[in-house]
């Protein structure tokens, strides 16, 4: 069961530029960040509140490490945006199988790692009414 | 000060059709539905999870009830998709002109109404890395 927004992803073409601008515009400061090869992204996590079932909101500021990454070529077609939301489930697995059951392509066949640990999917957009849609079990050591 | 992701802001073509694939998908029920004619759209409030402000965070489904409404014009142009997200603050008066006079443009003169007697304004998405932003003082009725 999905019950909290977890994060809304924005692709930037600069992330330190991006992260400055957060701060110095709305006081938004990084609470994490990381890269993440496998995704091809270098990011930064700013916690905005904490959520009823325990977790967290964040904005997950996105820049492409490189150019073939599915968020550099995202941003080539698009420039800067919102690129994904992020919904927070106890169960990434079993929501996946389900959701995949009702006929939504599930872009992994597996879980993938995500921020801070995190198991991540997405939701194809084309089935999601045009919203790149992530699914997300947070890491408990985080 | 911005204490929370109020909601994300979704254009759809069918708002029908896409509260019955957020309910169908993820079980996501409707928490509050109106027309607001000034902004030009029919819209549908989910409610995901409340936030450690008081608040809460929503999805809000946009239709527009006019083609020359801003949200009409941007699903011409752009498709199903993320169309904006919010902040919520006690004070939008008082961000906005904190916000404005950091450079940001400020698209109202004063705070206009939103999804359940909100007071609302926007900055432009160009002074924001592309996105469309959104801040929101709830109605303390609702």
């Amino acid at each position: 069961m999905l019950t909290r927004i977890d994060h809304i992803g924005i692709a930037c073409f600069d992330l330190d530029k991006t992260v400055e601008f957060y701060r110095a515009t709305y006081g938004f400061e990084v609470f994490h960040s990381e890269i993440n090869e496998e995704q091809g992204v270098r990011e930064a996590m700013l916690k905005i509140n904490e959520t009823s079932d325990g977790g967290a909101s964040y904005l997950q500021l996105l820049e492409p490490t490189r150019e073939d990454s599915a968020v550099g070529k995202w941003l080539a077609k698009n420039g800067e945006g919102v690129h994904h939301i992020a919904f927070g489930t106890a169960d990434v697995d079993g929501d996946a199988a389900d959701i995949r059951e009702k006929g939504v392509r599930v872009l992994y066949d597996e879980p993938r790692t995500g921020s801070m640990g995190s198991r991540i999917t997405f939701l194809h957009p084309k089935d999601c009414h045009g919203v790149l849609t992530e699914l997300v079990t947070s890491n408990p050591e985080h």
